[in-house]
């Protein structure tokens, strides 16, 4: 087990909601929070709420241009503003200047970003890599203080993949996935518990400023390693749903030869795998138009190192 | 109880889908259809199934310049055509060229509208007033041969206003409403649900074409009476979500005094009319731009007279 590891506190900590315009929860928690920001404030320091995407809010859309929470690589961060770009490129731009810039000291130090999904995954923790200590030990505080549900790890990036989500502008981040919910409802128990996932993370970094020591632990995560797309008629068009026995359970094993899509027709497709993964994000709305069925995961064990503040 | 009633064989009958352009289940089945039709043959009639709104199918929105199952009506319907009208309104036209014209003796015999929402409404049966007793037939028929659910009627009509649904151009039509899905989505559970309740009805139709009497029946339905919006700050801005204990809890006993809203910094507020009402659409993602929380309906009940053909 490697030794105590340390890093600098916490101070610069902001709260993203509306990076998709119609995902509600995270919408209107960060309404509320600008309203109301006592919610956000800890002896050790103060988050500050925005609202990443406000012309796709204003809409209920996803996303205008392009989607936002794909732009914030060094391609388009670095990007010169020209007239015809989307309406993201521009947003991406600017959020990396309030909160970046993107690998710089002068970062933000801490980035949640807030998610909704139409896949049964229930309140999921989903960090770029497992070697980010900080939210790393803020997941397991939240799995151990959090008792509203169970709170798997997603790990998303792909082995020499470039971060471009919104909360890699900072120097740590985490987000937040609650589902399922529809695009553009909002509803009353999960922005209870994406309220409390807040507010437990915020609890975690003004105990890591204060001095908490953290211990080693050991943990299970679900790391990403690639998706399915729907099957298609020749055109292009469908031919087949999710199948029932693979909806809503995302997370859960599947195996060679379970049912993954039943066709219009009537007939059912096996997956043809050769080992058990763990499907996320099954059947999402906002993944038809990015071919994807469902990602796949693999479960990996973790070994987290002691931490504390310098 | 009245007399057996008679009425024309039905031998033009259409289905529409995509009335709304993100309501799944009802834009692959007719997809399907389209590419296999074999499904709405019967022995006295075909069905006919088509894509109302193609464009806002294409983006996978409910509506690209208005709401199409909002226009039928003979203001719409008897307008010229401009340049700058909505597409919506030109698609209603061609529709009612097609399939009626609206209130003429060349319409369709019966049309079917397939739509989902994001509320928990079930496999629901809506029909605009129940002295159309085609309809009303067809739906005791569903509720006694259709054992995939449970199978409540709506009445949405409110006395005097004018019918503006699609079916409103055919002489007679039904809409099945399946829900919760999310908009974007296409759930296989709701998918085979929707095509049995079809197959049901036109089931029905050929036993009335073939000179089956239907006897009379009493039933009970659910008749629209108006509807609740958000509570809002001044400027409009939602400050509270559905309650907690009324999501999901379509078609159940709302009574004096109990919770409908929560606002966002954790109040409840409670239902204030002064009888038992059946909130229906409770939290549909489509309705906060209609500023539309809850369709309020009170429970009746009907005697329909026993019905043959002519």
């Amino acid at each position: 087990m490697a030794a105590l590891q340390r890093l600098q506190p916490v101070s610069h900590v902001a709260v993203s909601g509306g990076t998709h315009g119609n995902e509600m929860s995270g919408i209107y928690l960060v309404k509320h929070w600008l309203r109301e920001p006592s919610a956000l404030q800890r002896d050790s320091f103060s988050a500050t709420p925005f609202l990443a995407n406000p012309l796709a809010i204003e809409r209920c859309v996803r996303y205008v241009g392009r989607d936002l929470n794909r732009t914030f690589t060094k391609q388009f961060l670095n990007s010169k503003a020209t007239q015809d770009e989307p309406y993201e490129v521009q947003r991406a731009r600017k959020i990396n200047q309030l909160y970046g810039p993107k690998g710089s000291a002068q970062a933000f130090d801490f980035l949640f970003e807030l998610h909704n999904t139409t896949a049964n995954v229930g309140a999921c923790l989903i960090a770029s890599v497992q070697d980010n200590l900080l939210p790393m030990h803020m997941c397991h505080f939240i799995q151990t203080h959090c008792t509203l549900g169970h709170y798997p790890i997603l790990l998303y990036n792909l082995p020499d993949q470039e971060a471009y989500s919104i909360s890699s502008v900072a120097k740590h981040g985490l987000a937040f996935e609650l589902g399922p919910q529809p695009q553009g409802v909002l509803r009353a128990d999960l922005l209870t518990q994406m309220g409390a996932l807040v507010a437990c993370a915020l609890d975690f970094i003004d105990l890591f400023n204060k001095g908490t020591t953290f211990p080693a632990f050991e943990t299970e995560a679900y790391r990403f390693i690639g998706s399915v797309d729907y099957p298609r008629h020749p055109d292009g068009e469908l031919c087949a749903s999710v199948h029932s026995k693979l909806q809503d359970k995302d997370f859960l094993p599947l195996r060679p030869g379970d049912p993954i899509f039943q066709t219009f027709s009537g007939e059912e497709i096996l997956y043809q795998g050769h080992a058990t993964i763990y499907p996320v994000f099954i059947n999402e709305a906002a993944y038809y138009e990015k071919k994807i069925a469902f990602n796949k995961t693999e479960k990996c064990s973790l070994s987290i190192p002691a931490l504390q503040r310098e």
